[in-house]
């Protein structure tokens, strides 16, 4: 199997002079260039706005910084907001960070959901589809095209150009989209783009979205490849039962505070992602927290359902919860052993 | 003396699968990294668009990962061409690399000059001026307001937004703009930004635009800092005069390849920076080409003229002529020398 991160790093404004609030971007760069030695696949990160805790922004850049202190980890947005890009800029940025990596960035991309963001770049939550649909147009065209384009589009338009620089990865860099119903598990399979299962739903329901995706997938001729599904998911590396209950709440807490975020006034945002209820139990039996024991049982659990990679939200354990996790549940589920299963499932 | 880079990578499109892209942009990393050890104060990098031979696009990106693999050089753009951007977007991507490099970021702003990026992003040109002021308006904003605040502008809106991450250099990173009219350098010192002085105009041209920028910044009542003033100029350490020759003809003709893309399709671009002629003559006497001798005599003569910040781009001497440089030239206006003239000066 194959492991990955997904997260944000923490940059707030004010607090007086002796604030360092380079901080938590050093803590972020820390925390991934060790998951690279420890063996993890790629790291995603957010991209958010106007939060006034100071969720990653300019998530390129950060992951540009990252990319000058690492050499294998797969640098991904999850998810990067389309709506709010001049897509041509953003195929600039993009290709210049997989340039840089060596062809290492992995671009997942969204419509966005948090109102308080389409408020704030005053961006009718209305236009998010299309705009989306526009972006993605226009970057496939601008990563792809040698020869110079002209494109008249709703939102955005250009004239006679030729965009610089090229990607590393041919034809372009792999697209990531995350969905949850299944005409959008469909589109994903429709478009050719890598799956992406969010962290909240519970293990069921996300093994059922996998395989309706690789229906979809198969349905098309093409060959089904596990590892272009990631399933997001929490983990908490505890000492015991009560650390872990600990985290589980503090987790419920964090989830709420997004939530008010992203939420509409009139309660209407019917985002899936915000569709799971936040009992304990829910949350619980969702994330990835626990002992040892308990993690390597709800893993080899998705991994005998035919899940093999996974993106893991750090619920506080940090780098020694990773380092744990390297030491003592990788091994579980290294290759030799995935193989196997993998022929095993085949015979 | 301090002396800085200014330049742009090189990554062009296409040329088939065994085309190195990336190494346009590896070269100008190493002549960076590099120049930081040889005692280099700063690097400036241009923003272009659309140029069909790989200028760089995604400025803030590449500097971002240069900024991972120095220290203490300052990193520059020269310039950003605000009326591209999303200045929110931009304000958080700046922001989070003056917050990475710990304070380096030197913001060099423009309006743009070339048709031919104005026709891609389909902007017109006569809007330039405007963007460009509302745009710096809501940068400065972003980076300095600690409340949430709304904003009704004429190209770019926003409502009840906290941009994040926040700068670390306090109350801002510095602004840098080129201007060559008096009345473009009187609006420079009213603004209180540094001034950027351009390539191409003769010495005694670019002496009397410092002096201008001193009087107009002292007519405020400030003192006036020789260091915020960059002067550029070409660089090529020659073997000797054919060699320094060669290399002249050279730049003409880089820069007529330049000018047919700013030029519109009625030659009416009156850029300042298009204005003076193109022979040999003026452009050997502008540009710093020269053997050992030669660039210390120029070099020399701009000092015993009040400069004391001078910005190279690269004619072509490469890694080798920075090293000649740092070893030969630089050690004739050293800190104590330059200490001595400014005292004498002020006598």
């Amino acid at each position: 199997m194959k492991f990955g991160l997904f997260g944000s790093a923490q940059a707030k404004r004010g607090g007086g002079p002796d604030v360092d609030s380079a901080k938590g971007y050093r803590d972020w760069l820390e925390y991934n260039t060790e998951a690279e030695a420890l063996g993890f696949h790629s790291t995603f990160a957010v991209e958010h706005h106007f939060t006034g805790f100071g969720q990653v922004s300019a998530t390129v850049n950060l992951l540009t910084y990252l990319a000058a202190q690492t050499s294998t980890i797969r640098l991904g947005t999850a998810v990067m907001v389309l709506p709010w890009h001049d897509p041509v800029l953003l195929a600039e940025q993009t290709a210049t960070l997989d340039l840089l990596s060596g062809g290492r960035f992995d671009f997942g991309v969204g419509k966005g959901y948090r109102f308080n963001e389409f408020k704030g770049f005053r961006i009718p939550m209305e236009d998010a589809q299309d705009r989306f649909e526009e972006s993605l147009e226009i970057i496939t065209k601008a990563w792809t095209e040698d020869d110079p384009w002209t494109y008249e589009g709703k939102f955005w338009s250009y004239e006679d150009v030729i965009v610089e620089p090229p990607t590393a990865q041919k034809p372009h860099p792999p697209f990531w989209m995350g969905a949850g119903s299944p005409q959008s598990i469909e589109a994903v399979a429709e478009r050719g783009y890598n799956l992406l299962l969010d962290q909240f739903a519970p293990v069921e329901t996300n093994i059922e979205r996998m395989n309706i995706f690789r229906d979809e997938v198969e349905k098309r001729g093409r060959t089904f490849d596990p590892y272009e599904v990631g399933v997001a998911r929490g983990l908490y590396v505890a000492k015991d039962a009560a650390d872990r209950d600990a985290a589980i709440e503090r987790r419920i807490e964090a989830r709420r505070r997004v939530d008010a975020l992203a939420q509409r006034p009139d309660g209407g945002n019917k985002a899936s992602i915000m569709s799971y209820d936040d009992a304990v139990e829910t949350t619980a039996e969702a994330a990835m927290f626990g002992t040892v024991d308990e993690i390597v049982e709800k893993i080899a659990k998705m991994r005998d359902a035919g899940v093999r990679y996974m993106l893991f939200s750090d619920g506080g354990s940090g780098i020694e919860g990773l380092r744990t996790f390297s030491k003592e549940i990788m091994p579980h589920f290294a290759d030799d052993e995935d193989d196997m299963v993998v022929a095993r499932a085949a015979e």
